[in-house]
């Protein structure tokens, strides 16, 4: 059933409480919505900074779903089974902060008073982990309604795994509200594609319908028929008056009857709802109404001049209600909960386990023992040795590929797919959808219950870049594994081989990369990727790579996860030279010392997985590993050399990509390039001899 | 008219001229189709590496539009009215080298044979610029489809800025060869809507309709109904059957027709066609054939087994016959180009003009007279007068942003909008849809006769990092141009402002990164960006900057574009301390020297917008401005600082951003931050010190 929007025209010049033609819309609800437009615009007036556009616009949808339908608790945010809302277009975030102030989170008005300034929970955008009640942090476009998505799977792969008949104890929705730009952008395809195929009947997706961008009418840039859109990728879909609170209940109702297929009710809104002057304008979005267009705003919206921030009694005891029925259902959830834990003790620990975030005793036995001792293998499929050895212990292990499962070693052998309807498995195919896989992953994390990790070639890291940055941002223990790392991955060709990668991945501030140099430091590199806080980028080659020696190593601390250490040292341990290579590069760094040390220069080899490890680690240890003085330091690393700099010194050198790479057998790059253990070896000549 | 796909296995079991059940396709065209499948498979087998399959299946679709329709000189690959021809899913890159041999252009046997081999002109991939009839580099999906809604919006602004009634100097079309994978990319939504909403009724999709992916059938990851999703988004679609030729011309003849509307022709193909074994099987994906199944396959498609590349007598006149039709039809192009020329003698010599690339005499008079003198202005808003100084000279210079036309100061004032139907302005309104605006600013580049750039807040950024990859590795001059940019972006917080952006970009090799300090290096930035090769990415502050001192300046150079250069000399021209500023950072760095001269410390300050540009000057120039020895060196940028010790040395130190930033008024953010006058001071003290 499709209803029919209204005309954008049709509400024009009739404001407050009689302003719908023809909608009926009690008393106390109006005065609720509309204290919630003012309360946005207030704020942004007082920060004479941010968005009132959209809170003003989408004020009525998000009542309707915060007060008839969120199953949340205000008190406790982080309650498992809590509906998730996920507000897309993040620009919007006063309309969430009115919303968590008024229905009883822990943000005062005051908070919303110090809206956009330093150290006040009242960001620009929404940020999770500094407010309460914030389930993702958004604002760059398309990031919400994706990461929706693998939040919307994490509630059905918990389901499937949990559930029991009468016991119910995951079965929540997950409601994203998005904007024109979320659906204008790409990644929003993606999700939409996935949710589509996986039937994610618990993914409700509001679609602030207002027809406007920064820029003026939506229909300057797009003529897209967005029901028809969403139609053929599966979704049902309605479309209703975002005032009509009636008919916005009954469409809610409806999604949320229809289990098998993800919703988009697309809401009719109109931007800066209730400004005289600035309704339906863009100028509404991104900038203050002005303290005259404000006042104006609150008399046709029937609400007082002063003063500001002004909340009436009964808007709070009634938006309060919240806090009491999100008790209440918190309550009888515990004591279903308790009902599962009787009928069900071993799930229900399980459920606890994953719950926690905690890593179970003894979880790293079975990783160490699946490094392949002296069998050269390319890290990748080291990666999936890890993957399959980490799953007996951390069951809540789930993650896919964007269709390279194959090549990426990502396959949880013996395990189902995470498939359509059952949901069953921990094997996610993501099709050809980086974007969305990426924000999928941190969804899934931010979820709760779960790990995740997800996977592509290196090159296609650019393609998921945005939730990369968000996993950083937010710190989610996200693990982005990228394999065919280098140059190493030969006939391709430049399209495919990464060479700015991995200085485009150390900039990220938060994210921690490694590229391991043998199948050890590869599982080791799993360890800290699951040990360690925040996100993780696994850079792994797809060549084969023999096991580094390991004569003297202290075999009960995992080397490669302090960053770097010495693999071999110089002779007379007093090396005139050190050789640093990351991943493959290891290798002919070895070569070449091997090379020097004939000639008498006394060579040590670092293996160095990680920067952001190493930074990690003592001064001590540091200068252990590269002395600051006496040897000069020549790095060898596959990729563009920025930043290298730092642990080489000026009299160090780098031997690195200065190009992009070109399409010929792996072996042939390699040398073509200067990687060859001649090429180090003259390179250390000339540094030594300057 | 929609006409229904025939069912997957329809074809299954039947090979070769007989393989059709009640398909009629004549011998030699079948013997060509054939030819083409053999030779893309045998190519690979030689390399033994990359992807049969998509050619074996594609085959026939390519040869209708290659010998039916395209129009094309292969003797003349650059002639301004080609239609165009981009191969989006360019694994299958065999499929175009083929038929490149085939139709004559300069590419021999010899070639082929060395697929994939180093200093081939056959690389993995399509390279543009190595490869003659490669139009776009392509192979990360999604990429080629885009980059042709470029040229395809570029063939529609010619037309109408030069064609007259009766005189059609440029008319052609637009044609992509896409897959499965090309339409699971988000950057196909972006595109698809974008064609949709510009009516590019000369831009033609084939699509491969496979249904096959690297992990199997793409019913595993995919419920998607394409054809309805083209429709929503306003183009015209047919499916057909792949090997039916006389379908698929009837199929191109009707899309040719609708000029109102793009249109998309799902040929239903079978993947690895006519291998016994293997097709309609992902094996065939991305792997040879093997010997035996590749003799095999010729067996089924009835050639010869031996030699390799054989190639039929007859196949190679037919198929060559596209030489003489091409010049045949280049002449008669030419004619109607002299009668243009006669009717129309100030619009040729503009077309020839557009067309050279070159840049018209005197054309940066009107550059230099925009600098705004003592005002301070953003540099976004001297990046706006730059571009309105530049239109008059430049007339093909085309352009815009991604919903924030205002906010990146893009806007051509007193022209046109590029419009849906009349395109008769410069300015584009992408929508936010960063992604395909950066493949098709690529795109338009490459058609040729236009200049093109694109803006968004350098922040998103990421969000069209794979088209800049691209831009970089074709060599295309593109101008990216990125504001708000830094902490200065202020209240709108971490979500939006870029910190990790400025060394992932300087990442990138051949990609001019230039961050001007004022108005005048902001004028010298686009100057470099247009007289040097290769595209450039312009770095823009959303707040206000003075002008720099100019005192002493040769007015003679564009100091800016060498990169880097003194802006106010120490005290007896003798460093103690050399500051390094870029962008907004050369302010307090000027403040802080004149606070450090005052305490006796000889402070030279130097400006650094680019360190690309830098690079290319000579080495007595870089050692005047940054001389190795003898000053201790401080670079300050709101930005991670990887990579500044090239330039500041260990004995130097960068003040950068170590974290994502917050969500506060920008004044307080760099105070917050450190990049105050006195906090550069106390650390440049510091290192004094030590």
């Amino acid at each position: 059933m499709l209803r029919a929007p209204t005309d954008r025209d049709s509400h024009a010049g009739l404001i407050g409480a009689t302003y719908q033609k023809g909608i009926d819309v009690k008393p106390l609800d109006q005065l609720c919505i509309n204290t919630i437009r003012v309360l946005s615009a207030e704020a942004v007036q007082k920060a004479n900074s941010g968005h009132p556009g959209m809170p003003m616009g989408a004020a009525a949808v998000a009542y309707v779903l915060w007060t008839r339908f969120l199953k949340h608790n205000p008190l406790n945010p982080t309650w498992a089974d809590r509906d998730r809302f996920i507000l897309s277009a993040g620009h919007g975030s006063m309309l969430l902060y009115s919303l968590l102030h008024l229905t009883g989170y822990d943000l005062s008005l005051d908070e919303l008073r110090d809206f956009r300034q330093w150290g006040s929970r009242t960001a620009g955008h929404p940020e999770y982990g500094l407010t309460p009640g914030v389930e993702v942090t958004s604002g760059p476009l398309g990031q919400g309604l994706a990461h929706a998505v693998g939040m919307a799977m994490a509630e059905r792969y918990l389901a499937t795994e949990f559930n029991r008949p009468g016991h119910e104890i995951i079965d929540h929705f997950t409601y994203a509200l998005v904007g024109d730009g979320d659906l204008m952008e790409g990644i929003s395809q993606e999700a939409i594609s996935l949710a589509g195929h996986l039937k994610l009947g618990k993914l409700i997706y509001l679609f602030d319908d207002n027809r406007i961008t920064i820029e003026g009418d939506t229909a300057l840039v797009t003529s897209d028929d967005t029901l028809a859109r969403f139609q053929a990728c599966g979704w049902d879909v309605q479309a209703v008056d975002g005032e009509d609170v009636e008919a916005l209940t009954e469409a809610i109702e409806r999604a949320r009857q229809n289990l098998g297929q993800p919703s988009l009710i697309a809401a009719r809104t109109h931007i800066g709802y209730g400004s005289p002057n600035k309704q339906d304008d863009c100028g509404v979005h991104g900038a203050p109404l002005g303290e005259q267009e404000l006042r104006a705003t609150k008399e046709a919206l029937g609400l007082p001049a002063e003063p500001p921030f002004h909340i009436a009694e009964e808007v709070t005891s009634h938006m309060r209600e919240a806090a009491d029925q999100g008790a209440a259902r918190e309550a009888e959830w515990q004591e279903r909960f308790e009902a599962y834990e009787a009928a069900f003790p071993a799930e229900s620990a399980r459920w606890q386990e994953w719950q926690s975030g905690a890593l179970p005793e003894g979880w790293e036995t079975e990783l160490w023992a699946a490094d392949p001792g002296a069998d050269p293998i390319a890290t990748r499929s080291a990666s999936g040795k890890a993957i399959n050895a980490l799953v007996p212990a951390l069951g809540n292990l789930v993650g896919g590929s964007a269709d390279l499962n194959g090549s990426n070693s990502v396959v949880i052998k013996g395990a189902g797919r995470f498939a359509p309807e059952s949901f069953d498995g921990p094997n996610i195919y993501y099709g050809i959808r980086e974007h969305v896989m990426g924000a999928a992953t941190n969804g899934m994390v931010l979820h709760g219950g779960l790990r995740a990790f997800c996977a592509t070639f290196m090159v296609f890291s650019d393609y998921l870049r945005p939730a990369i940055r968000l996993a950083a941002l937010m710190e989610t223990p996200s693990v982005f594994v990228f394999t065919h790392d280098s140059i190493g991955l030969g006939e391709d060709g430049p399209t495919h081989q990464p060479v700015e990668h991995l200085p485009a991945l150390r900039a990220i501030p938060g994210l921690r990369v490694i590229r391991p140099a043998d199948a050890r430091e590869t599982l080791e590199a799993w360890w800290a990727a699951l040990h360690q806080h925040g996100p993780t980028a696994l850079i792994l080659s797809r060549q084969k790579l023999a096991p580094l020696p390991r004569e003297g190593a202290d075999e009960s601390v995992p080397r490669g996860a302090r960053g770097a250490y010495i693999v071999t040292e110089a002779s007379g341990a007093s090396p005139r030279l050190i050789l640093i290579g990351t991943g493959s590069e290891v290798h002919p760094c070895l070569s070449a010392s091997a090379l020097l040390e004939e000639q008498g220069v006394a060579t040590r080899v670092v293996s160095m997985p990680s920067w952001e490890l190493f930074e990690q680690q003592s001064e001590a240890y540091r200068e252990s590993v590269l002395p600051q003085k006496h040897a000069a330091i020549l790095a060898v690393e596959a990729a563009i050399p920025l930043g290298w700099e730092r642990y080489t010194g000026r009299r160090g050198a780098v031997i690195g990509m200065e190009s992009f790479g070109a399409s010929a057998p792996a072996g042939e790059l390699f040398e073509r390039f200067g990687f060859s253990p001649a090429a180090i070896v003259k390179r250390a000549q000339s540094i030594l001899n300057s």
